[in-house]
C-alpha cells in the first residue's frame, strides 16, 4: 500500500465575512479535518489538491469607485483579483509546506459547483473534500450548496465537512 | 497528529447475487477504496467500524418449508440469521487483521438507513463509509438508495463508494 499517494482535491473559498485574503470558516475547517483525519502522520502518502473557484464579479459592485478608461485598467482588475486569490492559496500551501504534506493549487474563474465538478473530471483525484455551512433546509433554498450539487455531481468520490455548531456565525449564511 | 486512531465506520452487506456469507461488491469496493486510499501503510492510524444492518424477513420468504411448532423454532431462525450475518462480518475482520488495521464489527436489526444513521449518533465515528451500486435516476426511484439517506441525515461526514463500471453486473440492481 506504497506507491502514488492519495490525490485529495479541497475546495476552498475566502471568506463572506472577513473578504479576501482569509479563508472561509468552512474552507478551513475541512482542510484541518483532512489533515487531522486523514493524512494525520503519513505525509508523504497524501497529495492535496487546492483549487479556488473565483466567481466573475459581474456587476462589479466591488469597484464602484473606479473609472475604466482603457483595455489596461481591465486588465489591472483581472490582475488584483488573481493576486486576492493567490493570497488565499497561500495560506493552505503554507500549512502544507510546514508539516511536510505535497501540495498544489490554482484558481479558476466561474460557477463554483460547475467549475469544480469539471476540475474533478480533469485532474481526477481520488477524492474530494468540500467544506459546507450547514444550512437548514429553508436558507438551503435561497443560498443554494456546492456541496450538494459536487455530491450529486462530481465523478469522484466526495465527503462534505459541515462547519460545528461553535464555529458558525450568528448569520449561518456567513462563513 | 498522533493520539486515538481515526475511526472509520463501514456499512456493509451480503450480496443480493450469491447471498451470504458473500459481501456485496458495492462492499467490497467501498473497504478496498477505504483501505487503499485513506489507510494506506498507517496502519495504527484507523479503526474500521463495520457495522451490518440484516433486513427483518417479515414475509418469511426464506424459510418458506420450515414449521414453526414452538418458541424454540424461532430463536433457532434468529440464531441462523445471526450466524450468516457474522460470516459475513468474518471476510472484513479476517482482512484487517491479516494487515494489521484494528476493527469491530456488529450486526443489527431493521431498515438499514434509519439503523445506520442511529449508530453513527451512537458511536459517533469520525466518518462513515458506504458503498453505493450507482444506480441511474430511474431505478433509483424504485430501488432507493441507502447511501443518499445516509449522505443527508447522518450527524457525521459521510463519504459514497460507487463501483466501477467493469465491476457493475449485467442488472445494475444486483450488487
Amino acid at each position: 500500500m506504497g506507491g502514488e499517494p492519495t490525490r485529495i482535491m479541497l475546495a476552498v473559498n475566502e471568506s463572506t465575512i472577513k473578504g479576501y485574503p482569509h479563508a472561509s470558516i468552512s474552507s478551513r475547517k475541512a482542510f484541518e479535518w483532512t489533515l487531522h483525519k486523514i493524512v494525520r502522520s503519513n505525509t508523504s502518502g497524501f497529495k492535496l489538491l487546492f483549487l479556488h473557484v473565483q466567481v466573475p464579479d459581474e456587476d462589479g459592485f466591488d469597484d464602484m469607485d473606479s473609472v475604466y478608461a482603457s483595455p489596461e485598467d481591465f486588465k489591472n482588475l483581472r490582475n488584483r483579483d488573481r493576486a486576492k486569490g493567490l493570497h488565499l492559496l497561500e495560506f493552505f500551501v503554507e500549512r502544507c509546506h510546514a508539516i511536510g504534506v505535497g501540495c498544489e493549487a490554482w484558481i479558476k474563474k466561474g460557477d463554483p459547483k460547475e467549475v469544480i465538478c469539471h476540475e474533478v473530471k480533469r485532474v481526477q483525484p481520488d477524492f474530494l473534500v468540500v467544506g459546507c455551512r450547514g444550512l437548514g433546509p429553508f436558507q438551503r433554498v435561497f443560498v443554494g450548496t456546492v456541496s450538494e450539487f459536487c455530491v450529486k455531481h462530481a465523478e469522484c468520490p466526495v465527503i462534505t465537512i459541515k462547519r460545528s455548531a461553535e464555529e458558525t456565525p450568528q448569520d449561518p449564511v456567513d462563513d
